[in-house]
């Protein structure tokens, strides 16, 4: 008895690489697939593979023919798209940033625009299984963390919890050209991007901030550190300082984070912290002492990979250096998705993913 | 009447790119260029050009036929060359790390062996014309800079100079592969490298740590503003706390650095040190506000590019991004050896360099 | 009831690719991995994966431990390794080149050197399934094919068979750099291979041309069309002008071919022949008129993706560019031995490779 | 007393590399830059680079302020922006493909549309200085080759000479991503380029083959062997079968060509043929016997580096493999025709560019 599954937005990189996935999965049928821009042609006109799905408008797709449908829609566009799939009583895994934020509030401040299912906001579960696995398992619309903020959740999770947070929290982040999307645009053409690097969007204005601060600042309030005002890292006093740089390559994000510790804290509380947090997560590769996590550790896998290193007696106090990578495309995007559902559906976490 | 020039080392990366340069160079005869590998060969069987220059071994090198030898050797092999071509009468420009620490005990804590050549360590200017301009003029010895301290150093020199570099700053580095030699090894592989990152040595164990701290401690120590004890970063109140990553690329090197500022001091007042300090260097290309630093402002120019990016409103306070660009080969090595002949020759200092 | 694998020469390439495929088949049981290199680290030691398998020597593998050795060892050192496997009655797919050429006068002109398991050569069958399935069915050893003729003998054979090889064949292939091994050397250097391409051992000199001539010569025998003497290639009226090329990419070949088409045979008898040869190969993607093949439609994957463009009206008589492409290695190495694997012991022949 | 010179259509990766050779070349001063798309902008916002000219639209171009104009405009678009700068009495090199083709009749079945200048076609000169450079001195107006063009014909001009041209000229070209233009695309996004290789346009479709037939057809008419009949390749007994390939790289062409010698003609008469034709070439760098060109052996000069290897004793007869290697952006457009313009201004042919 398979899960029956549609996918909107099945043309652009995450839309593909779901497919890709959901198609080797042994539990899963796929049902239909929906384009915005490619409509009536085939899979295998679209990008280079023998697969000759048909390609449906969005318009066609008989949500009721699935078990779960997932969203590959652009921001904004996705919120209508998921609340007609749940009025139709069907489970929905949304890629898209429409449901990651709870508050309508923060989600104004930070995409300019009103929310146009606020409703729907309450009933969404931030699908990073590792941190909401239970909330999960019972979730109607599962809301598919970002690229950069699963890589930054994953690697700094264990020090939220233990209320090591504080100050500036410095990321600086790393992304292959996939996360950009599949629309051309300069900055993401060969001659641009190639033989670069290029910062953008730094400092405290990329939108992924609110995610990274809403969940780890999560953390921080149920151990009733959080102030009594500001928004979620601020209450919680810490902000996360964000340098998302464009890297010529494909697929991958790397993060480095900086984390000033509170005194007293060392080496091996870090690691402690990490060891009993991840222990028995299939997808967080917590390493050895001595390594630094890698893209090439992460991409073409499910997994987070995480490297610890302490640095002491400079000036300032010890710092922690985070080294966090995953495929931006897998478990930043659609890998996630599939994990999400293996856990909406009671299914072994790792089917189809290994 | 032309320098003549002599370059030792010129089957690597480094020397091979200083060839190119100082063969254009109006004001230059290169006489003659050593190899350690390819002894009894010619330019053209070793890189793919049209130059058949024949290379000779470092014994058969004539030091009294020219008037400034440049040094591309390993480091801890340039020493005894240096001493030797100093013994001549004849200038040098030494494009390894030998002569660029002038204590002799920081040389022993970063290198792991006592300095074979003391002596010349007093008489050696560290070569980054933007800050030393009139020693290089006068001097025998120029130790050129490293190309992670290039970019990190006048990212910085600005704030040293204000007094506003406090505790931990924090230096995410992103270098080219041509940075770490033409030998081959396994991290440097095509296979290795390509669609990967790979942080290394990253915290406090980089050797070019105690340049940027010798360097940006000294402008500290100017101002009085040094403590007692320490190392000459740690003395001034701060530490560099440095991960530099393997980038795929053949070149440059990007530096985002990050400034926790002082109360008080505000975007306008960054600016204006930048403007004030660098207004009339040819090299450095200091960019208007709202735009950063890329690999691409710089790679194929002898420029540094330096972007200023504030953040306020953020826990911790508000904290200054600098982007440093610059090619690893040219103004992190051979553009910048050639920048300091023409000071030291009186020539003008952009010849042979646009 | 898994078959029970060991790898030999785990720690190249195709070695651990060959591990990443064979630990998630779901018939297999991997049993050992030796190295020549690492001996006593663990897999996780020497690839950047969370695999913490030991890696022992080759001398103390346990061959009577398992059903099947795969061997992935440089030529030339397989030959014994094979000689000890098969002695112990175990069956063996050889990923290296030494049983690959049925005659040994043959081998030793292509390699230099007397073969010296020259009884073996009899039993070993060439593991392409597409042309020879029933014989690796039943083999004890099957000497896997290259990479290079992979590509080259699947896009040419339909016209193998039709006797349409005439003259020189031109063969113009690039290869990722993966081809050439993990052993660090300056060709396959970062800086040396990226922003490159590099045609080398072009004409008729690279070693795997023998393969290609063997087998696409056995067609033209078995239609009777051979001359009596010369090499099996020419015999057959035909020659492999073969120009491979270092493309600055980790994976990947693409083969453009050239053939001159014999009078009378147009665009639609050629397509014909194709898709009737290949009715029903799930690794082989015919791809429809109008399309090329690229390197995308088939790196990541079993398949090898065949183009069939027809070139009328030109000087010269009509031209047939077939382009072909494949990943180098899984096609080209390690997913084509478990497709062998998958034969020769009775399972899906696609299984684990999807 | 400089050479005053105007490019049109500065903002495309020609334009700019034009731009960055003129600005340094000590003859010329550079007295307007258009554009199409970023009028109002200087150059330094739409390139990442220290020059803030500024960009004006082409109506506003002063065309008797100068001595000479680049054109650097989509062909079709050029025609009649090149009637302009002729009536004005103004010289003019054009980079587009618009007056390369000497016969308007060729012209129309090549790029489908009739010519809208056909009379400027007379006067034109095909800007190759090593086939035409006396003409080019004289000329009014210079049609700047094609960047495949120049590759091929270099690399098999003194074949045509000498009259071994026949049958089908198998010429596999590969080109970096720029010479597709700055225009956003999906096929050379940077996704869709990276780690891939696809070939297009092949067999004998890419207009780029009129200009090789045109050029290489001469030299045989010359000889008087022409049939009466035909295109210029045609009629001269041979056809280019042209596949070219998109590289990822962001610079340069290698043409791998495959030639079958007549009879009687071997490696030393080849060679011999191209020594004399291309002795004292200051930018045809011949390489020695035993070496290919490879794109090292060009990117970032303006040379064309050729190769020559025979194959004997191979089935259908001796074939020479010729490579050739050129930057496109360089010697393949803006190098050309900085090349052309000292031909024309009387100034050392290689001012500029070394």
């Amino acid at each position: 008895m398979a899960v029956r599954v549609g996918i909107m937005g099945a043309t652009g990189y995450t839309g593909f690489e779901l497919y890709k996935l959901l198609r080797k999965h042994p539990a899963v049928q796929v049902v239909w697939l929906t384009t915005e821009s490619y409509g009536g042609q085939r899979l295998s006109d679209v990008f280079p593979c023998p697969w000759d799905e048909p390609l449906i408008a969005l318009a066609d797709a008989a949500v009721d023919a699935v078990d779960v449908v997932f969203l590959c829609l652009p921001h904004g566009a996705s919120m209508d798209a998921v609340a007609a799939v749940r009025r139709a009583g069907v489970r929905a895994v949304d890629l898209s940033a429409d449901f990651r934020l709870h508050d309508p509030a923060v989600y104004q401040r930070w995409y300019g625009a009103a929310h146009k299912q606020p409703a729907l906001l309450a009933e969404a579960v931030y699908g990073l299984p590792e941190l909401h696995r239970a909330e999960i398992a019972g979730a109607g619309l599962v809301a598919n963390p970002g690229c950069y903020p699963t890589s930054v959740i994953l690697g700094l999770w264990p020090l939220a919890e233990a209320g090591w947070l504080r100050g500036a929290v410095i990321v600086d982040s790393k992304s292959g050209v996939s996360g950009a999307g599949r629309k051309p645009k300069l900055s993401t053409s060969f001659v641009e991007a190639n033989e670069n690097l290029s910062p953008y969007s730094i400092g405290y204005s990329h939108r992924h901030i609110a995610e990274m601060e809403q969940e780890l600042g999560q953390a921080v309030e149920r151990r009733g550190d959080a102030a009594q005002s500001g928004g979620p890292g601020q209450a919680a006093g810490f902000s996360i300082v964000f340098s998302p740089h464009l890297l010529p390559v494909s697929r991958g994000i790397l993060s480095t984070i900086y984390v000033a510790l509170p005194p007293g804290v060392d080496e091996a509380a870090v690691r402690a912290a990490y060891v009993r947090r991840y222990a028995g997560e299939p997808f967080v590769h917590l390493l050895p002492a001595g390594q630094v996590a890698t893209l090439q550790h992460a991409v073409g896998s499910n997994r987070c990979a995480v490297g610890l290193t302490v640095v002491d007696g400079v000036a300032g106090g010890a710092t922690l250096i985070v080294t966090s990578a995953i495929d931006n495309l897998i478990k930043g995007a659609s890998g996630q998705a599939v994990q999400n559902m293996n856990v909406m559906f009671g299914l072994a976490e790792t089917m189809g993913l290994e």
